[in-house]
């Protein structure tokens, strides 16, 4: 093997973000194990030629079969990933989201697992805009969702185990990740993918808040990048990167990127508001160029038109 | 009922704080429901008076009884309480600390209960000084301790509850409790009871690390105050507050305030380690002083004369 060919553990394997990192894995010659507990995946997401274990990573059991297994890097993707959902069931957040890092961390430390990279969020910062070049990793976390508490004990947990045990720990800060591969049938995650499934079901966009917030954007290639080069990267210790473009795109521009890229008309609408909403959000990504050469490369309008033939070709399909 | 006369549920009922704020609380004339699961703790630690729920806070058939009960106050003391000892089971520590939390504020918010006071810890600053005037609560937290990421996690969910939900949550960042009724038995929590439960079984103290570490410490007295004082104090929203003394006490300073009370010859050794131990920790007590009048009394010399005069009266009845 290579030493970029490793058996890699991801998590999450049946999801937006997991289903498409192993696959690169895959086309890498890694070898990929993978976990998901199809809460909100499905089985026909998991790429082929995953080594699939369907499992809650809330419960200790779930890793047994894997106690005797050569793993060299953990990507634990799975969990609960929106702000607004963790309000339904806050225990299940943290056990989903928390718990399962602890979980993962006890297992690495068992199997002597060289890397442990995860799948951190945005939400960590809370409400705080960050210096004029976007949000920096140093900045002190308040989240403002349960789901960002959680994320971030997952990360002092990390920090941790990568100080006083020596493992090699890297936590991605992922912005708002859009792309092909989202789940649109889920319309309280993902902006893009939120907007975009109104559109089509409706021709109609209902925007729950002001048209002025602004998020940082993300194509799910650009994440992939992120997580294989994190994966190879010459790292010790704990690490904490921003995964941003470092470009805030407000809300009216987003929609209007959407409503561009479809071949009707679509109407909007902005009311309401979404309870412990942040304003905005703009990430700093000189940190992880500097440290790991990662790039956002795809442009946003390029991108959600990527996105909307492809999720045009999924309503021919259906 | 007066204002200061109400119903406190006060968790962890049967340690060495939860017992002492139940006893002030009772005294007050107040009804007090009192939950403990009884791993560390006697059911004759429970002060009389007390409506006692056997129970373990991990879960939430625990809460289950409480549905239909007025309660004014809730006091969550109860959890798993050393950083050292958090290493053995981190899951536990995470539920028993943090998950517990969250139950109870659910709970609070399904009561209504309009304040919600925790015992957090010093660990959640971890190995930070300070400025000249000690620790302030405004410091970005970093624990050292996978105990001090589950008691700051708790403080975030409160913060959220406070600020989404109008409740009424106080931190109480407890720094070194000491005092007659910790547990002498349990020789891997509270610095004096460990250095005192020595030398009272092996005239030997054995100190695992530098003796030019420092601590803050405060006397179980002026902690169940603060507490007390937190209960009945005109704030709204979320407060964090040190409970500390404001003073640095090196560890050879106190283990020879234990040697000298003591009425016979103690010898010392100082070597080793404690994994993630911290150097020095001593708090800014004016922020709670200012808001809610609250100040530590006792000076150290007469508390821990206090407390070994306390423990060779148990020795004795043993």
């Amino acid at each position: 093997m290579s030493p970029t060919q490793q058996t890699t553990l991801v998590t999450g394997v049946a999801g937006f973000i997991g289903a498409a990192v192993a696959r690169e894995l895959l086309n890498g010659g890694n070898r990929v194990i993978g976990i998901d507990s199809l809460h909100t995946g499905y089985r026909e997401s998991v790429p082929e030629g995953v080594e699939f274990i369907e499992g809650d990573l809330r419960f200790a059991e779930t890793l047994a079969p894997l106690e005797d297994t050569r793993v060299d890097c953990i990507m634990h993707i799975a969990g609960q990933s929106g702000g607004e959902p963790s309000y339904d069931d806050p225990v299940f957040d943290l056990q989903a989201n928390t718990q399962s890092t602890l979980l993962l961390l006890l297992l690495a430390r068992q199997l002597n697992c060289r890397r442990f990279i995860y799948a951190s969020s945005v939400s960590v910062y809370g409400n705080q805009a960050g210096g004029e070049g976007g949000l920096e990793e140093q900045a002190c976390p308040a989240p403002q969702s349960l789901y960002g508490v959680g994320k971030l004990a997952s990360e002092h947990y990390m920090r941790l185990y990568a100080e006083q045990f020596g493992m090699n720990c890297i936590s991605l800060r992922l912005f708002n990740i859009y792309g092909p591969g989202q789940n649109l049938a889920n319309l309280r995650q993902g902006m893009i993918s939120i907007y975009l499934a109104q559109a089509l079901a409706e021709r109609h966009i209902h925007v729950k808040g002001s048209s002025e917030r602004f998020r940082d954007f993300v194509h799910i290639d650009d994440a992939v990048r992120a997580f294989d080069m994190a994966r190879t990267a010459s790292l010790s210790g704990y690490s904490v990167f921003n995964v941003c473009s470092g470009v805030a795109t407000t809300v009216e521009q987003v929609v209007e990127l959407v409503r561009d890229a479809l071949p009707f008309d679509v109407s909007v609408e902005y009311s309401g508001a979404t309870p412990g909403d942040v304003f905005g959000w703009r990430g700093n990504p000189r940190q992880f160029q500097e440290a790991v050469g990662w790039k956002a490369k795809k442009a946003l309008d390029a991108g959600v038109k990527h996105m909307v033939d492809w999720a045009l070709g999924q309503k021919e399909l259906n």
